[in-house]
């Protein structure tokens, strides 16, 4: 039995939950409360050293994330698309087709080099802060305008390659694709989305993306505020 | 033919080179100009469009990484290692071993998730600012502290790995024991390497990671002055 240990609120673990979905494999939820530290417990940590979530357990083999950031989950996402090859959406290569793996591996680099650095550190300055009464608790508006800048110039390349493709690879659905998930809706409820929505190709992307079914469930139950912090829904 | 397209003064380029030659792999050194902004121009872009370096040319079929940062070469390096499964050193796991592949995906994220988004911004504070005379040219040394204190929280982790464990994921040199080869190198010239060695289990690994000679083998030619600043030998 495969069993996430891990949080619904963490953007990371709900990536995890996605490809789950998407390869249709039954799992087990072990929700970590993260909020209160218990991700930094010794219990914990003799899982894994790195005290970060989630964490993957597959029938008492453990495959651990490593986040923040950035690239998270890619181990245990990469894991289970090998494995479960046989069943869902097809998320990665057959045997053999070398340039198959380096096109998964690119799109997955693509996300975690030009992606997820800008949009986690906006999240970390506007939602964490808060949440974990970091300093002021308020974001450094300075350092958010930076990143932000720095995620426009990225778009742009994104544009050029989704002009002219349908994902970021090719014409088939990577798992790179994907991992913009999590902190593209975080990014949206943060009303930070007009940025995309410059890039029309890439915002039609992500539209899609979001529209697919193995998002919706790994966002049933959760909830995000008006001020972007994903809470449970009761 | 194996081309790259990089720059031996590139960590990212040499991260590269250090795993062709465990793979005993050919290759052809195609120089990119990047002090010149040569990644930049529209030849460039056309085959990388985020105009980054590397890029890797095998008879015509082109694969990129993407950097800054943190991870860079991943595509290019696990394409490398899985393609030329047959010769030098054993980097990837056989098809059907899924708990190696996760554990390679693994040793990966550790590097770029708890090595390289420190070492990366400081290498960027007390080197890159001054080759490319950003802002004053000199580090932000808050920066530079605060990315040292969130690199000795993550080496407490790896020392409970190493002081059990010969690498990262077990006692099989992987992947990503090799990526942090550049960095760590980069760090030791700014004479920060005394944050290393008061984690002896990490320092002993690191030691011998550079005695390897592929990672001598890559910085042939490349020289490092006392400011951290790489060049090429004449």
């Amino acid at each position: 039995m495969v069993k996430l240990h891990g949080n619904p609120l963490s953007n990371c673990t709900r990536r995890v939950v996605c490809v789950l979905h998407e390869k249709q494999i039954d799992f087990e939820w072990v929700t970590v409360d993260y909020v209160r530290d218990a991700h930094k417990s010794s219990e914990y940590i003799a899982k894994h050293p790195f005290g970060q979530i989630p964490y993957l357990e597959d029938d008492g083999f453990i495959v651990y994330g490593n986040t923040p950031s950035p690239p998270p989950t890619r181990a245990i996402c990469q894991y289970l698309a090998a494995k479960y090859a046989g069943q869902g959406t097809d998320l990665y290569p057959a045997p053999g087709d070398w340039e198959g793996l380096a096109l998964l591996q690119q799109g997955i680099s693509i996300e975690q080099s030009n992606f997820d650095p800008f949009v986690s550190k906006i999240f970390y300055e506007k939602v964490f802060k808060a949440r974990r009464n970091i300093g002021s608790g308020h974001a450094d508006e300075a350092r958010v305008a930076e990143y932000l800048a720095g995620l426009e110039s990225k778009l742009k390349a994104y544009e050029t390659i989704l002009s002219t493709q349908k994902y970021l690879t090719g014409d088939k659905i990577s798992l790179g694709d994907l991992f913009h998930l999590p902190y593209a809706t975080t990014i949206e409820t943060l009303g930070l989305d007009q940025v995309f929505a410059k890039y029309p190709a890439f915002y039609s992307w992500i539209k899609g993306m979001q529209e697919r079914e193995s998002w919706k469930k790994a966002n049933a139950g959760v909830a995000i505020d008006d001020s972007g912090v994903a809470y449970l829904k009761q």
